[in-house]
């Protein structure tokens, strides 16, 4: 496949984890970059980025390398969600209006609010936007040049935000082998409520339930191999998806409440015997779950 | 690895579908047994099981070779759970009381209640297990002869279970590479009722919240990776399904019933902004299910 060089020069990273170390390495292994760049709070994280080739250097403040920016570099903010604000407050006023800024965080809304807090508008270098693929693994050592690899990343710009701007987040995105749609911050938020952020609260709340509220210590001794499935998000980082259930509250209430009164009607028609109900509702999810599936392998190349 | 054979002569195996396909099929591959006789209720199954190697023979009833049993010989009823009684009825009288007779059902107190119901007590031939094995595949062409490998089968003998009869099905299971190991009814009921009959329910009640309540065509499309794992299990058997949450009616509920009353709490921290419970309860979710995938990691042979 011929890879055409994205219009970058500097990719400046803020957080080196498993989204931010991912691109970067992405890039890197490509030589879709001249320089990477990766801002971290600890030096050992700095240290450690720069040994395994997630970043050609590392600093601790964003101050150290916003002067040599301009509108050939772009940076991106990968930290968790909540932490996006004061990224971006101290973006303001150091980084020239010239370079690109993107974001990886899991919610768009608050991002968005976020932007306008600081900036008091929408500035055209803002491009925000989520790549849809991670792992229950965190941290610098998670960095993964392929992680992107035939994943979707999600744009949601602005009615502000400049088409080249846009166009150069896409090409970057795309040129680490994601696939790049466009899609409106309320919807982003609706979708990715209802089909990460919602599975997530259940999986941590029945691992919970089962560790805690259980009385039996030996309860997860004879699990079947589903549960190993069912459970692989209750560990995912904690932290990063406190921030997510805070910044997606809305979201996140809507589509728990539906699930709520689904599973409370559910429970009825186990207490009731009710067959047709049962028999509808588990056919009717199967045949969902497969035509998702299916739909899936067709997106994946042979 | 030098195999015993196990001492039973033929295996009957009523239902080929994957939980006594499975069984049959790796009995047979491994030489240890003589003859696999499956029934089942299509003529259509009858020649497949036969034309891909689960069954040497295959009835359409068990009258057609109750009367050819002995001592020797096992029966292995693998059923939707609710269809075992019908099966024990038809057994008593037609089959000696020197045959063993096992079953594979995922609940174990409804098949004991069966038991009682069909001879008025709880004979000695009589060996109630679970093998903790499956897939969201079924049919005889999802036969497995290495299903069982590394898994375990929960055996439930009662007070007046023959010790000859215990044995012979706990070395039948392991001749197929299965661990075994004894529990009674309740917890057995108990524990598969929380790790699995739960979650299957939780699974079922999302996917379907997803497809139906959540007005959104394109709800799954932009699904992240997670989903997929998270999901699989609703894309069991409906039928099977529908008979364990009946049959395990008090188990199920109870389990559900902690299990959203965990579920509403994480919803009122996460509408409180609550980060202290949010936080605590997804790190301790994640040391648990963390410390559950270390303890099967260590189960599993290199």
């Amino acid at each position: 496949m011929v890879q055409r060089k994205p219009p970058i020069r500097k990719l400046v990273v803020v957080g080196a984890g498993l989204i931010g170390g991912s691109l970067a390495k992405g890039l890197k292994e490509r030589q879709c970059c001249e320089e990477v760049v990766a801002v971290v709070r600890r030096e050992k994280v700095a240290r450690r980025a720069v040994e395994i080739g997630v970043a050609d250097r590392a600093v601790l403040s964003l101050s150290d390398v916003a002067s040599e920016l301009n509108g050939d570099d772009l940076i991106f903010i990968a930290v968790p969600t909540l932490a996006v604000p004061q990224v971006l407050a101290g973006i303001k006023g150091t980084v020239s209006s010239e370079v690109t800024i993107t974001d990886g965080a899991s919610v768009k809304g608050s991002v968005a609010e976020a932007v306008f807090e600081v900036y008091g508008e929408f500035p055209e270098q803002v491009v925000l936007g989520h790549p849809i693929a991670g792992s229950e693994q965190s941290g610098v050592d998670a960095a993964n040049p392929n992680l992107y690899v035939n994943h979707r990343v999600i744009l949601t710009p602005a009615s502000t935000t400049g088409a080249s701007h846009l166009h150069k987040v896409a090409q970057v995105w795309q040129s680490v082998g994601a696939e790049v749609v466009e899609m409106s911050i309320a919807e982003h938020d609706q979708v990715l409520g209802a089909t990460s952020h919602l599975p997530h609260a259940i999986a941590y709340s029945l691992v919970d339930t089962l560790a805690h509220d259980i009385d039996n210590p030996n309860i997860f001794r004879y699990a079947a191999g589903g549960f190993r499935d069912f459970t692989r998000i209750a560990s995912s980082d904690p932290l990063m998806w406190h921030d997510i259930m805070q910044a997606n509250k809305s979201g996140v209430l809507e589509s728990l409440d539906l699930f709520m009164s689904n599973l409370k009607r559910l429970r009825r028609a186990i207490e009731d015997g009710d067959s047709g109900y049962l028999l509808e509702t588990f056919t009717r999810a199967k045949t969902a779950r497969d035509r998702y599936i299916h739909s899936q392998v067709k997106r994946e190349p042979a």
